[in-house]
C-alpha cells in the first residue's frame, strides 16, 4: 500500500459524516472547528437530520456528496462506522478520520467490529486514522486545518506531534501553546485501526515544514518498521519520544534466566536510544527538550561555562549541572584574567562566574565571548536588579551577538523569573531560537537534552556483515536438533554453533573413562571443571551437576563417579560427562531472547552472584552496532570491574563486543533459536571464553 | 546570649539608616517598600543630606532618633557601617538589618570590616541580620513589615522562608507567590555576621502562626545546633531544604580510604534526613512539597489509587509512580465490582481507574470513596472533557466529600491543564488544603514528597547511652599512644579500643617464632593469615605485607620469612608478625572519619573490589539511632547480598548496626580519634568479626 498523506493533510474538501449544529456535540465542535480555524477549502457536513447545519448546506448521506471530497471526518455511532466507511470509499474517498469510540478498547463487540473495518481498510486501500481518536490538525501558512475536536488549535510552527493518547495529546498541545512551542501538526493515532505512528513518522521526516517531530506513545505498532524508518532519515532531524505505559511489561516478561533480570522499560531505552529517538520521561522534560532542539545546535563537548548576576542561581546551576554529569571546570588563568580586567573585583571568576548585580549589557557580552572560547557550551543567568538602567532586551542583543559569533555552541539563558520584567528579553531571544529558562535546573535538564542528543547523533549506524560468520553451518546444526524433536541444544551443538559466529568456547571434552579424561587433562592441566551435559538440561548449576576445582587425580576421578550417578538419577539417556580447563579471569554473562515486539534483545552483564544481586545489566535490540555494543559493555555500572583494577589487567573489550554482535546475528539469521544464554564468559587481559552455552529452540511445530 | 526575635520582626518603630528620596536605589527601595507594604509602626529615615524624604521627616544622624527604636535598617556605604552600629546601640537600639554589601565576601577590607563587626555584636548583644542582604520581610494579619528591597511582598501565610541567598531569595517569593504558596516570613541571612538560619529556626519552630519552615542554605552556619534544634521540635511542623553548593566539596574531601569513598553531597543527604528535615534538590521540587505538606497528611503506606477520567494522563501518573517506588496495586475483587456497579463498561478498573470522559461529580465521589477503602492515598485526575454539562467545582466538592471522611488519607489532584476552565476548581480545592498540580508527574513527586516526610517521622529519634561501652579504657588506650608520640595505632590497640566499645576482632596472635605461631595455630586451625603490624605502617596491602591462604606448616614458615624481610626492608622496628584465623563470609567495610563541618561521620559498605569500584556506600552522622544504622546498611545498593543468597544464610545486621553506632559514639567521645577504618568486617549469618582496624589519631600538638 503506497501511502500519499498530503491529501489527508491538506484537503481540498472535507466532509464531516455526522456534523451537527449543537456546538456541545462532538460532531458539532468537529464542524465548528473546522469553520473556525480558517480552513479555506470546502465544507460538506452530513446529517440526514437536517438540511442545513451551522449556515452550511447540510447533505442528507454520503451517497449525494459530490465528487473531489479528500477527507472524510466520521462522528457518528459505531454500529454505523463500517457502512460509512464503504461508501465513503465507493465515492472515492480515501482518507478517513474515524472520531468514534467503542472499537477494540472497549470488548468484544468493539474489537469485532474494528477486525471488520480493517478489513475494508486493507481492500479498498483507505488512509485511516482512528477509531477512537480526537482528529488531525494541520497548522501551517498553506493550510488550516483542525478536523477534531480538540479546543485548541496551534498557531503553527516546527513540530509535527504524533499523539497515541486524545486527552493528553490535547493536554500536551495546550502546554505547547503555553510555552510559546510552535506544533504545525498534530495526530491522534487513536486504535491505529489503519495509520500508524510509522505512517506519519515517515511522512514528517520528508516533510520539509517540519524541524522536530514529538511522538507520545504507549505502545509501538512495528519497532523494527520505526527503527528503520529512523535510521534512513533519523539524523536530519530530532525526533523525541515520550514512552509510557507499563502494559507492554506483561508483553516482555520472559521466563528465562536472562529474561527474568530484564525491565522491559530498559529495553524501550535501549530501542529509542539505537534509534536515534531522544527518550524523554515526563511531560515538563518534553517542553524543555523541544524549545532546547529548535536552534539545532548540539555541544561538541561537556564542558559549560555559567554566567550569571546572581550568586545563588549560579550555585543551584552548577549543582544541576554535577548531578547531570554536566562539567563546570574551572576557568584557565588566562581566561580568568581577561575577565578580571572588565569585571569589578567583586566578582567571582570561578565557574560559575558571579559578575555581580552591577553587570550590564557590555559585561554579558564581552564575559560570555570570553568564556565561550574555552567551553563548549554556556548557560547565562540574567535577572534584572534592583538598580538597572539599561532596557533588558540590551543584554539579548548583546548576548545574541555572541551567538552568531559562535553559531556552534549552544546557549541557554535562564531568567530566574517569568515576570513582566522579562518578557521583551525572552521574545527577543526566542526570535533567534535561543531557548530561555525560568529555572536554573531546567536550562540544565535542556544541555544536558542537547548532549544526549550529539551522544546519539555518534552512535547512529550499524555495520552489517562486518562479522565473519558461517550462517549455513549454524543453521544446519540447528536443524538437525530440530529434525531430532529436540528445542535444546547440548554444550557441543551450542560451541558449534557459537564458533560458526566467531565465539571462541573454552576447550573442552567428552569424558567417556577417567583414562580418557587424563589424556585431555594432561594436554589443558589442572584445576578442572566437571559438569553434566545432556539434551534439555538447562539447570546444570541447580541441579549440582557442576563440580569445580578439581585438582588432582583422586578429585577427578570422584567427580567424574558423581556426574555419572547424577545422570543415571535423572534418567539422562543422553547425558555425557563434560570437562573443561578452569578460566581464571572476570566473569561475565551474555544473553538474547527474543522479543514479541522487539525481535531479538541481547543482554549483557558481569556474572557471578552481582548480576543477580544488582541486576546491573545492558540490552541492545538486534542489529547492534560495534559502537553501541561498546556502549553496552561501558554502561553497566560495575563496568569499572572491566577496566585495570588492583593489579589485574584492564579486560580487552573487543571480543566481547563481538560476542554481543555475533548473539545479535545469530538472532536475526536463525529464526529457530528463542533464547540463548552464556553464562559465564571468562574474560581477561588477553583471553576471551565461553565456559557454559544454553540454546534454546522454539519449540518445534506440532 | 538570649534571643529574642519578637522586637526584630514585629517593631513598633524602625529607622532607615541612609533612605533616600530616590525609589530606584537600595536605601530609597526600602523605605518606600516600608511604606508601601502597610506597616503600620512608626518610620524615621536617616540622611545628612535630607530634611525630609518620601514625605517623611528626616532625621541628620542616628543620635537624634528618639528612643524605643525597635530595628534599624542600615543602607549606607560600608565605611560608615561599623560607625554606624556602635552609634545605634548606644541608643538602645538592639535590632539591625544590615543591607550594605562588600564585607566578608569581597577581599581582605571587607573581611577584616567583618570581623570588626562581629566584635561589636558580640560586646554590644546585638541582634543583626547581614551584612550583604536584601532584608527581612513579615506579612501577618497583625504585622506587615517589608524591610528589605525585594520587588515582592507576599500576601502573608503558613510557610516561613529563610534563605542564604538574596536574589534566590527573591526568585523563590515569586515563584510562592505565583504558585499561590503563602509566605509570611522571609529572613535573607547575608553573611551572617550575627543572626544564623538557627536563630530563625528556633524562633520560627515555636512561633505557631508558621505551619512550615523552608531554608535555601548554601553552608550550615553550626550543622550540631540545627539538630539539635529539629530534634527537638522537627517533629512537629515540616522543615523543607533546599541545600546547595558544592564548595562544602573542598572542606569534606579527606584523603583517607575510607574519605575517598565519600561524596560529601552524600554526607548531607544524611545529615538532613537524621535531621528530620525533608531535602528537595530543586525549586520545581520545592513548590511541588509545600503545597503538597500544607494539609499536613502523611500517607500511612506506598499504595496508591489513580482515578482518572483521561487515560494518557493515567498511564503517565503510573509510570512516575513506578519510578518512583509507589506502588499502584491491582485493586481487588470486592473493589472492582463495587467500581462496575456505576461506571459504564467501557470503563477501566484497574489501577488507574479509567472512568472514561463521560464520568461526572457523582462518579468521581463514589469512585474515590471505593478505591480509598484499600489504599492508602490517592491522585485524582480530572481534565474537564469536551462534553461537560456540570460546574468544575462539582467535581471539587465530591472530592471534598470523601477528603473530609478520610482525614488520615493524602488526596492529589491533577488537571492535565491550568487553564481558565479549571481554575475556579483548583480555587475551591486549593481553600481545604487539597494540592492540585498541572502534571501527572508533579502529583506524584509531591505523593513521594509526603511519603519520604513519613518516614522521616518514623526514623526520628535516638537513643543515647543504649550501647554498653568502656569510654575510660579506650581513652587510656589513646592517650598512652599519643604520650609515645604517635599518631596511629597498633593492630593489638586498635583492637583493645574497638573491644571497649563492644566490637568484637577477629582471633590473632603477634607471633615471635615458628614455634610460637604453631601454637596459635593448633587453637584456631588453618586456614591462617599472616600480616605485618607496625605503628604507622597504615596500608599493608599496597606493601605485600599481607599473605592469605596459608594452609600448612610449609606456606606458614614461608609467610613468616617474608613477612620479617618486610619487616627489615621498611625499617619498620616495632613491626611484628600478626597471625589471624581465617573467616568466611560477607567482607564488609565499616569507616569514621571526623568532617569539619559535621564532626564524626561514618560510613558502611560491602568490602572487596565492589565497594571501590561502585562506590556503594552510605553515611550517618554521629550520633545514629539503631534503626538509622539499620537504614545505612539496608541503603547500599549491594543490599541483597546480605540477604539469603544462593545457599548462603542471611547476614544477621544486629551486630553491624552495633558497630555503627559504636563506631558514632567513639567519635563523639573520644575526640583525639580521626579516623577509624575496618576493613575488612566478616559476617555470616552467626558471627560477625572486625579482620583489620586502623585507627588514626589527630597529629599531638607540637
Amino acid at each position: 500500500m503506497e501511502r500519499d498523506l498530503d491529501r489527508l493533510l491538506s484537503p481540498r474538501a472535507v466532509a464531516v459524516i455526522g456534523a451537527s449544529p449543537k456546538a456541545g456535540s462532538v460532531g458539532g465542535t468537529i464542524l465548528q472547528n473546522l469553520r473556525n480555524c480558517g480552513y479555506q477549502g470546502e465544507l460538506l457536513p452530513v446529517n440526514p437530520n437536517y438540511a442545513d447545519v451551522q449556515g452550511l448546506r447540510c447533505y442528507r448521506a454520503i451517497e449525494e456528496l459530490p465528487d473531489g471530497i479528500d477527507l472524510a471526518v466520521l462522528a457518528i455511532r459505531r454500529s454505523l462506522v463500517l457502512g460509512a466507511v464503504e461508501t465513503c470509499s465507493a465515492k472515492g474517498i480515501r482518507n478517513l478520520v474515524i472520531i468514534t469510540a467503542g472499537f477494540k478498547e472497549s470488548g468484544d463487540v468493539g474489537a469485532r467490529l474494528e477486525e471488520g473495518l480493517g478489513r475494508l481498510i486493507a481492500e479498498h486501500d483507505l488512509q485511516v486514522v482512528g477509531p477512537n481518536c480526537m482528529g488531525i490538525i494541520h497548522s501551517s501558512p498553506e493550510m488550516k486545518l483542525n478536523a477534531s475536536f480538540s479546543r485548541w488549535f496551534p498557531p503553527g510552527g516546527e513540530i509535527a506531534f504524533i499523539s497515541q493518547s486524545g486527552s493528553l495529546g490535547e493536554t500536551l498541545l495546550e502546554c505547547f501553546g503555553d510555552a510559546g512551542l510552535g506544533v504545525g501538526r498534530f495526530i491522534n493515532l487513536g486504535n491505529r485501526a489503519g495509520l500508524s505512528e510509522n505512517d506519519f513518522l515517515s511522512h514528517f521526516l520528508k516533510d520539509e515544514q517540519c524541524g522536530a517531530i514529538f511522538l507520545y506513545l504507549e505502545s509501538f505498532a512495528a519497532p523494527t518498521a520505526f527503527r528503520r524508518l529512523l535510521s534512513e532519515a533519523g539524523r536530519r532531524k530530532p525526533v523525541i519520544v515520550l514512552k509510557a505505559g507499563r502494559t507492554e511489561a506483561g508483553a516482555a516478561a520472559v521466563a528465562s534466566h536472562t529474561g527474568s533480570l530484564a525491565s522491559p522499560d530498559a529495553v524501550v531505552d535501549a530501542f529509542l536510544r539505537q534509534c536515534g529517538a531522544i527518550r524523554v520521561t515526563t511531560i515538563e522534560e518534553t517542553l524543555t527538550a523541544l524549545r532546547a532542539l529548535e536552534r539545532g545546535v548540539l555541544p561538541s563537548g561537556r564542558r559549560v561555562a555559567i554566567l550569571t548576576n546572581a550568586g545563588g542561581g549560579g550555585i543551584v546551576a552548577a549543582d544541576a549541572c554535577e548531578r547531570t554529569g554536566i562539567r563546570v571546570p574551572p576557568l584557565g588563568a588566562g581566561t580568568r584574567q581577561r575577565l578580571e580586567a572588565f569585571l569589578p573585583p567583586e566578582a567571582s571568576l570561578g565557574n560559575p562566574v558571579d559578575m555581580i548585580a552591577t553587570a550590564g549589557s557590555a559585561d554579558y557580552e564581552r564575559a560570555l565571548e570570553v568564556v565561550l572560547a574555552e567551553t563548549d557550551a554556556a548557560i547565562v543567568i540574567f535577572r534584572p536588579p534592583l538598580v538597572y538602567h539599561e532596557p533588558v532586551e540590551a543584554v539579548a542583543d548583546g548576548i545574541l551577538r555572541i551567538v552568531s559569533e559562535n553559531p556552534d555552541k549552544p546557549l541557554l539563558v535562564c531568567t530566574l523569573s517569568e515576570g513582566e520584567a522579562v518578557q521583551s528579553l525572552i521574545r527577543r531571544l526566542w526570535e533567534k531560537r535561543i531557548p530561555t529558562y525560568a529555572m536554573p535546573e531546567t536550562a540544565v535538564d535542556a544541555l544536558s537534552v542537547l548532549m544526549r542528543a550529539r551522544e546519539l547523533k555518534e552512535e547512529m549506524g550499524f555495520e552489517e556483515g562486518a562479522l565473519p560468520r558461517d550462517v549455513r553451518h549454524a543453521q544446519r546444526t540447528v536443524e538437525r536438533v530440530l529434525a531430532e524433536g529436540r528445542d535444546g541444544l547440548t554444550f557441543e551443538e551450542g560451541a558449534d554453533v557459537l564458533s560458526a559466529y566467531g565465539a571462541a568456547v573454552c576447550p573442552f571434552h567428552y569424558a567417556a573413562s577417567l583414562d580418557d579424561a587424563r589424556t585431555f587433562v594432561e594436554s589443558v592441566g589442572y584445576p578442572i571443571v566437571a559438569k553434566v551435559d545432556a539434551p534439555g538440561l538447562f539447570h546444570r548449576f541447580e541441579q549440582k551437576a557442576v563440580i569445580t576445582g578439581i585438582r588432582n587425580e583422586d578429585a577427578l576421578g570422584e567427580a567424574m563417579d558423581r556426574l555419572r550417578e547424577i545422570i543415571a538419577h535423572l534418567r539422562l539417556e543422553k547425558g555425557r560427562v563434560l570437562l573443561q580447563k578452569t578460566l581464571s579471569g572476570r566473569e561475565l554473562i551474555f544473553g538474547m531472547k527474543r522479543d514479541p515486539s522487539f525481535g531479538p534483545v541481547i543482554m549483557f552483564g558481569i556474572g557471578g552472584t552481582l548480576v543477580e544481586a544488582l541486576k546491573d545489566v545492558s540490552f541492545g535490540v538486534a542489529p547492534i552496532s560495534s559502537s553501541y555494543a561498546e556502549r553496552m559493555i561501558r554502561s553497566i555500572r560495575a563496568f569499572p570491574l572491566l577496566e585495570a583494577f588492583r593489579g589485574q589487567e584492564a579486560v580487552d573489550l573487543a571480543p566481547l563486543s563481538r560476542i554481543l554482535l555475533a548473539l545479535g546475528q545469530m538472532g536475526l539469521e536463525i529464526l529457530q533459536i528463542e533464547e540463548v544464554d552464556l553464562n559465564p564468559v571468562i574474560a581477561d587481559g588477553r583471553d576471551t571464553a565461553v565456559v557454559d552455552v544454553l540454546i534454546k529452540l522454539r519449540a518445534p511445530a506440532v
